[in-house]
């Protein structure tokens, strides 16, 4: 289950190897309309995508498509080795499309995220309506794609959109592998920091104990403090693969256990505690050892986009979450939309819509979908929200017990559980199957 | 084949038991955004529909949704008999949405068709996103409903909304009855009546001998005339309905016949031609002897609004034309896309998305699609663009070799061909198979 302890020298050889962008693409960007659906605003912008050609047979090879989600497409396409890994025994055209309002593909500048009148065509259907004009325009000026068969991918709220775009466009795109695609769930943290920083001494002690690059001031700096250990715990979990890997942060092998290695000891309490949570999360924060302090403003990784995804949340993407300290290890918060609503109108200047994603994309109803895989791994927290089932023959679930968020969509490596290898081998043959059905569509 | 002979009083005793508004149903209106897919417009607008429960079945009975077209939406409840007929053997509500911008459902009051500024969220993206947010609201609403099966009919444009309606929201709607839905082809005529006016003695001969309205002065005035006339000759053919009814105008029992009738003498040449010509249309503009002269600039009924329908023609329904007088006997025109825009953007502000419906909703490729009857009747001149033939088990083709446009959504007839009895019969075992299948899923 556990990958085998290697010699420090050889994780941080595999570090490099993950984390040195060793995929080659061409950048390119295309024109696309701002609003899709209406015909009352004419703006366009640019849409950056990635190409590789390297493996593509020419005459009607497949094309793989990214369907890129809330960050920098350089950062999905370096950790989707997947993707890369079998393109060339498909003879597949690898492409990734960057998602709107992400990364370069700003429509409207640096005022994109501004008011609704820039901010308000950030959607999930705007950008899948990207992907098809991508796509179409692809395969259109691309001597040898026009019958190219297209398997959509994606992690996360990219398997989100993977999944989306074969119910939306089955006739745009052939298959899909959405990895790790969650539709609810999130966390918070316990009482013992509330406890400790009540007052200025305690603030004071913390802000030193723990480095912070900016000393806790004030409610709202514990609140910020507490918002980060919360990402911090979601982010490990997510991130719990077998080796060492670069995707939210430098991380060693099965970062969770190492993380956790500093709390074994239960009788600890109080300041105790919290010193050694620190050291679990310098794990976190400073593997490299190249951090100075401890900065709670920053997040993951800076090519995720946090501004955007709010704003996404805050519209169409509303997840209700609640915690209550038993069946979870945060603080106590039942869902309150009237405050969640609230604190959207006063940051974006918008009104969330809660039924918005059900209605246009069906939610759990997936029978009249097909050409699926739902893939979830059991260590991800995003798993409690994904299709753990066979919805239909063609509409199926595949587990990875041993598997954090979208693991799958990862390059192979030595240390990956049986479970993985086997959760790629069923893609795989998904993929050749879709391929073949289209082809015989087509003859 | 064709009808019996009956005598002329029992034909108008029909005729006005067609036209005399038999259905009852009550009017309601829900509050619906103008634009659903973004978050940069607010504005709202009240969406008219009609519903009658009177042979609902109150514990989760079906509903029977009309995807109103290009409208006012009684006059599809009126031409829609078949869901009035069969909506008591199957305990169903019958509800009736009207499709935006059309009717009294107009966002922007008398300014909707305005600028893009108004106009631009007349889309059928935006339409449907309407009946989704109204058949949710209605099974939130009506007690009862929460588990009733949804069964989406429609004919012509509201055909292709219904088809488009279960292909992108199966999860909404169970299934599709989607009658006379095409997606390409129109019509042009003879050069006669160039010949005839160009002088002022034929303007003015033509004028009078064909009692218009407006007399003709300009070359502008002629291609009116020519314009309405083949708007005559098409819908003619659309509405060669066995009996005498009132859709597009009032008309006798195959209509097609009766003005032909007028047209047998082979030999005719010049100005008798066009009197004979007139002969045959007065069974067209003056079928019930109360029109004193023939107005070119009437559109067939007051309730299809032609302005909303020329606006979707020039943003995304534009379906390429063109004539060439041999397979057709109209003036050959060649499809000019470049024309055709810069006329577009001339009278609405707007550039033409000549892919946005295929690549929207698939075009041809129907295969991922499932629980859709496409029907057609031969004797109509738009089944050209329909389809024609199975794509599966579950998306099927019904033809009705005596049928015109949409004959079979229609009340039942005793002059009703044995065809299009058959094709009732087909789509009413698929509307029961539909919502078998569905009361299993839910059980």
């Amino acid at each position: 289950m556990a990958g085998k302890v290697l010699p420090r020298a050889v994780w941080c050889l595999l570090l490099v190897l993950v984390s040195c962008h060793a995929y080659k693409y061409k950048t390119y960007f295309m024109t696309q309309r701002v609003d899709h659906f209406s015909f009352a605003n004419d703006d366009t912008f640019l849409q950056r995508f990635l190409i590789s050609d390297e493996h593509w047979d020419k005459n009607g090879g497949p094309i793989f498509f990214y369907a890129g989600n809330e960050g920098d497409i350089t950062l999905f396409a370096e950790n989707t080795g997947f993707m890369w890994d079998i393109a060339p025994e498909f003879k597949a055209m690898v492409v990734f499309g960057e998602h709107r309002y992400y990364g370069i593909s700003e429509p409207y500048g640096n005022r994109s995220l501004t008011v609704p009148k820039y901010s308000g065509y950030l959607t999930s259907e705007q950008a899948l309506e990207d992907y098809v004009a991508l796509i179409s325009y692809l395969r259109f000026v691309i001597e040898g794609a026009q019958t190219s068969p297209v398997i959509v991918f994606g992690g996360s709220y990219g398997g989100m959109l993977a999944a989306w775009f074969r119910i939306k466009y089955p006739h745009i795109v052939q298959g899909a592998i959405a990895a790790s695609a969650p539709v609810r769930q999130f966390t918070d943290f316990t009482p013992l920091i509330n406890t400790v920083t009540a007052n200025d001494e305690g603030l004071a002690w913390l802000s030193k104990t723990w480095k912070l690059c900016k000393p806790l001031k004030s409610k709202a700096d514990v609140k910020t403090l507490k918002d980060y250990l919360m990402d911090v715990w979601t982010n490990l979990a997510m991130v719990d693969y077998p080796y060492p890997a670069n995707f939210l942060a430098p991380l060693p092998a099965y970062p969770v256990k190492v993380v956790c290695s500093h709390l074994t000891d239960s009788s600890l309490d109080g300041k105790d505690l919290l010193e050694e949570l620190f050291a679990g999360l310098t794990v976190y924060f400073n593997y490299t050892g190249e951090s100075k302090c401890l900065d709670a403003d920053q997040q993951a990784d800076a090519r995720l986009d946090d501004q955007g995804w709010d704003f996404q949340s805050c519209t169409e993407m509303v997840m209700p979450f609640c915690y209550d300290g038993v069946k979870d290890f945060f603080e106590p918060a039942p869902w309150d939309f009237q405050d969640y609503s609230a604190n959207c109108q006063k940051t974006w200047g918008v009104i969330p819509r809660t039924y918005m994603v059900p209605l246009m994309y069906g939610g759990w109803s997936f029978k009249a979908a097909s050409n699926i895989v739902f893939s979830n791994g059991l260590l991800d927290p995003w798993s409690t929200g994904g299709v753990l089932w066979n919805v239909s023959q063609s509409v199926v679930a595949v587990i990875i017990p041993e598997g954090a968020h979208h693991l799958d969509l990862r390059s192979a490596n030595p240390a990956d559980p049986p479970s993985v290898v086997e959760a790629r081998r069923l893609e795989k043959a998904h993929i050749t199957k879709w391929i073949q059905e289209f082809k015989q569509l087509k003859e």
